[in-house]
């Protein structure tokens, strides 16, 4: 591991993406969500990531230039053709549109199809919830998922997250609706460590605990039956609203050379009242404040976590994978830009 | 346990509503909701329900006459009153004004506080899929639930349902987001059978496997620590856009003489395209036809099992637990609309 200060860690990489040609403003929003993820604790999520974008504008499936063409095809409904743009630029583009809309609509809502990989939803519905209004946001993935009681990997790891206002904090959900991460299973691969018997099955559709062996297998749905049923109710609602792939045609965000074609769904209702954002803020504390189970520290809210380690990572920097630090440093073109040579100024 | 006809069943409950002077058209809703929980094989949210909801007619914190007050915050936006009228007759009357809304604005949404128990919500969002549209359906409910990591019910079992049309049948999710419900911790008890480790804790917020000791504890979150997330962002989100009451503060749907005072979100999206309908189908079918694990005869997509049990229901009849059956007695006044007497003319 690396510990980089963050402020180098976010310049190293809107060095790279600038490097490539991707408009200073897209540049930021990218490396603006990348760092964010870093800032949380989601590794899977940060600056690993940066590879792929930059492949995939090489390759020319992503178009860092593009804001994604917009259609009301509602008076409160926008539909999003992300002609391949950068995932957070195509996003925040919509999203500053259905934003404004609901201020007169009161609710208003994006179906986004061709836009690359949103990254981590939190950050959307965190801005969202921070500025007084309400956000939900979901997404198809590629299909890592089996259907409850199926064998083979059919359902994407669809993510959901809701912002809500709260005093002082608001609150910040978001989770896969698969029970681990393909990202979690390629580090136990790495590190030889044994999967938690239920995570994963082979690629016979056998239970394993195996890493090596799930990576060509299905990660398990969380919640049993009940989150199964709900990652395909995602699946299915963000595929019908945004007419975009299901299951195993949904491609590009694990790979560097296919158009993307999973869909993106956003839905923001307008600023509630400042008496409910405090009564919901009392909730929440009366939440983190109830007795824990022994062996529990105490109770957490959506966000709590991820708002502590951001808290930590700002003041004493951000930990990056040895590997990830080596790709940084190939990615950025000129020796001006390249990390080994910020590390050794450090 | 009575095997009962449907139709026959259908009559006894309106004829039990109608002698409490409700209204013929909300009489009907109120038992259309009724029998088809029976239908689909959820008896804790079909007849055995009358009786609270006759109380609750008798202590006034029900107005059997009232459809709600409507005022459109936003164009795309309705807020809801729902002067304590009748569940599915609040959110009907409401969802006939955003499904229509939704027609120009792409995406509506209503928001109702002061209704009483909406009951099993795949009765709504499945009529609006087998109309073309889609439909997410959430609300509040009694703390029930504990937080993970937490001793005490703070949060309820809030359910969400999603329904999306599909050819030949739409996908019809919904859940609580409770492990388990009250009613099977009740049905345990009073069979004097064991809970399994993990669905409760007891009054101390211990964990128990005593169904009479969970009664007055509380209720596991189904998934774990996201499962606990997924439930308490959709108290926030539903406490929130429809400025009700949270956690302990929740009354009205266990208890027959508190004014309600839970919230429900309905959100409607316009129709998708046909060829949208077909695709999805098919996906669905993918899922079904898929091989199963050994053990499962086959992969169920949400609604599945649901419709396969009305589908027998309606060709041999209801089974309606005798303590029900002789409670339904009781409900009705006059003679004329005793089940008694017409399981004597059966």
């Amino acid at each position: 591991m690396v510990l980089v200060e963050v402020a180098r860690l976010r310049g190293i990489v809107l060095d790279i993406l600038l490097t490539h040609d991707v408009p200073e403003q897209a540049a930021k929003l990218q490396t603006d969500l990348l760092i964010a993820a870093e800032l949380r604790g989601h590794p899977s999520h940060g600056v690993l990531r940066l590879r792929r974008i930059v492949e995939r504008i090489r390759a020319g499936v992503s178009d860092p230039r593009t804001t994604g063409r917009h259609e009301w095809t509602g008076t409160a409904l926008l539909d999003v053709d992300g002609e391949q743009g950068l995932g957070p630029v195509v996003a925040m583009s919509a999203l500053g549109a259905i934003r404004e809309r609901a201020r007169t609509t009161g609710v208003a809502a994006a179906v986004i199809r061709h836009n690359n990989h949103l990254g981590m939803l939190s950050w959307y519905v965190e801005q969202i919830a921070q500025d007084g209004q309400v956000g939900i946001a979901t997404c198809t993935s590629e299909a890592l998922v089996h259907p409850w009681g199926g064998r083979r990997p059919l359902i994407g790891t669809n993510p959901i997250a809701i912002g809500v206002p709260a005093a002082p904090q608001p609150l910040v959900f978001d989770m896969a609706t698969g029970l681990v991460s393909m990202g979690k299973i390629h580090d136990h691969a790495q590190r030889g460590l044994a999967l938690r018997p239920g995570w994963a099955l082979d690629a016979d559709g056998e239970p394993t605990t195996d890493a090596a062996a799930a990576i060509n297998g299905a990660i398990a749905p969380f919640g049993e039956a009940k989150g199964y049923a709900l990652g395909l109710s995602l699946e299915v609602l963000v595929a019908t609203l945004t007419a975009s792939a299901t299951g195993t045609e949904v491609r590009g965000t694990l790979d560097s050379d296919q158009p993307s074609s999973k869909g993106d769904v956003f839905i923001v209702f307008d600023r509630p009242d400042r008496s409910v954002v405090d009564e919901i803020g009392e909730y929440l504390q009366s939440i983190r404040g109830t007795e824990p189970t022994s062996g529990t520290a105490s109770v957490l809210v959506p966000g709590d976590r991820a708002r502590l380690r951001r808290e930590v990572a700002l003041d004493h920097g951000v930990e990056v994978a040895d590997e990830v630090w080596r790709d940084l440093s190939t990615l950025g073109k000129s020796p001006g830009n390249s990390p080994a040579k910020a590390k050794s100024e450090h």
